[in-house]
């Protein structure tokens, strides 16, 4: 079994980043993204990310630099030019000076633009939530999701993450607003299955049960109209607002054509501005418990707060350290290799 | 036909409410949302709410006076105590107060708590969209959705809206996070007819096709866990975050045992922090074009933006007028009958 501590792993990582030239402020914020998606399950976005960026930056569509530079703030604004660097540390530097302003004025939010894949838009709210804040994060992707009534992709599947602290875990929304993600239909294809009716359109936008079909078309947003809604909101403030641009003016992590060039927002709440931060907790905890202590549906052993889960997986892989399937263990040693260094 | 023009209705309901000892200020901040409804088609959430402000205010359980008081600010947050006072006033003080603040902060965000119905959220969004800002709105209600796994209601319908300008019309988003509306099984129900799976769940949690069983039951949310994050996020920001209180700490509209205590939590990001304003309208008008120029799905002759529908209506109307359906006109007309007024 391939299993190592938290620390084992990232310091591993950090070390392959370094060694291949990466700034060493950019590695650690790359690493503590993707540890922390291990850590709570996420393994999607976790190390299994590391050759991708890597690979990226070897062809030069990535900056191993920082080249993060503000280039306008106000006093609960911030407008982030992140230069191609790597898209964790310009997403954290983005969300640590909004929480750094919001303890000053009550909130603050942030534009990032020419930035890359951020990882799980769940670690940047829930550092906001560690600082007694309500956090906020999306991002814009390259187009999978039709708008409601279109045939054709346009919005990217692009994810929104809420987080709020309380006197235990944090309550951690990070959704896309398609019914499924891209990864399920890629899955069924794999094991020649057929998908539910309601996951994808065809190429022609009519619902269909074939996955192959389905990756030619779009993805359905969740409740039609609504998750579409969701979706072009996340282009005006990732996109359009922060000045990256739009899902189809973007590139893909898994395309080697061009920098990916994606958006960020997000922002912070300072709590204490509006209520005292430890009647805001109790009163988060009160309706934790409330909410847990209803009748379960049929079918349902425990009802799950948003990110309940993943934070609970946490928990026992902080203990039991983080397993890595044989893909992902030999693809990391592969990494490490030019730079004599092994895991 | 009751067809009147816009000045000529909310005239009216301006009179009715005047008279009856409503705060001037107050009845012309509801006469506004509640036109603004009707003008968008909307009517749901227009003048057919004069009747049941008026039983409210006349049973003394909303305040006819102006009681908001802003109880603590910053730079960029605004607490507000709106004392019971009408939901439209109370909210669109918070909403104006957060334009000015984002103004010179760059973005502002507002509690208010011991509020009322407020209408439809789009109204105070669009607001701040008419400021060259993007809106963010929401509010808790009495509990109608059940938590993702619970077979009983916790949350409100928790309408969420988000308006951002354009060099045309602005986009704008406003949904509940459940599939339907509680309005749709109340109609089912009406006309005897079933409902389709996946609208509700009855009261042990099991899906149904029964409106009777629906209503005993709970609202299903769109996406699963997503729509239930996203309303109990609204709980998050206009229960907790406000000191209103969670959703089954309300009271309903439509039961006259006490004031609805509703929370609302909403803001304002100023475009121009960011942006120059005309490069990010200009961005906006491009992404409409590039959107409404896709190819239109099976069975669709347009496809229309967040928000479209509602604003082409409310062009038609303004020209054409607001036709009120007889019972609503009479129901309008006894209203003013005390006061020796007439429509």
């Amino acid at each position: 079994m391939n299993v190592f501590s938290p620390s084992e792993l990232g310091a591993y990582c950090k070390n392959v980043l370094v060694a291949s030239g990466v700034d060493d402020g950019c590695a650690q914020a790359v690493v503590e993204v993707l540890i922390d998606a291990d850590l709570t399950g996420v393994s999607t976005h976790g190390v299994s990310r590391m050759s991708i960026y890597m690979e990226r930056m070897a062809k030069g569509l990535v900056s191993k630099g920082n080249n993060i530079k503000i280039e306008q703030e106000g006093p609960s604004s911030v407008v982030i030019d992140a230069g191609n660097t790597l898209g964790a540390p310009s997403a954290k530097f983005a969300m640590e000076t909004c929480i750094k302003k919001a303890a000053e004025t009550g909130c603050c939010f942030a534009t990032v633009k020419h930035s890359n894949h951020f990882g799980a838009a769940a670690f940047y709210t829930k550092l906001a939530a560690k600082h007694g804040m309500i956090g906020f994060t999306c991002t814009n992707l390259t187009g999978k999701i039709a708008p409601f009534g279109s045939a054709e992709p346009f919005m990217g599947t692009n994810p929104v993450s809420v987080s709020a602290p309380s006197n235990g875990k944090p309550v951690v929304l990070d959704m896309t607003p398609s019914v499924v993600a891209l990864g399920k239909l890629i899955l069924a294809q794999k094991l020649g299955q057929s998908i539910p009716l309601g996951w994808a359109l065809d190429k022609d936008g009519k619902p269909t049960t074939d996955p192959v079909e389905g990756r030619k078309g779009s993805l359905i947003p969740i409740g039609g109209p609504k998750g579409s809604g969701i979706a072009i909101m996340v282009e005006v403030l990732s996109g359009i607002l922060s000045g990256a641009g739009c899902a189809p003016q973007l590139h893909d992590l898994y395309e080697f054509d061009a920098p990916q060039g994606v958006g960020h927002f997000m922002g912070a709440i300072d709590v204490s501005h509006f209520l005292d931060l430890d009647a805001f907790k109790t009163a988060m905890s009160d309706m934790i418990g409330q909410i847990k202590g209803l009748r379960k549906a049929e079918g349902f052993g425990e009802i799950l707060m948003p990110g309940e889960l993943e934070l609970n997986r946490a928990e026992t892989n902080v203990e039991n350290g983080i397993e890595l399937p044989d893909p992902v263990y030999q693809e990391l040693l592969e990494l490490g290799k030019p730079y004599g260094l092994s895991l």
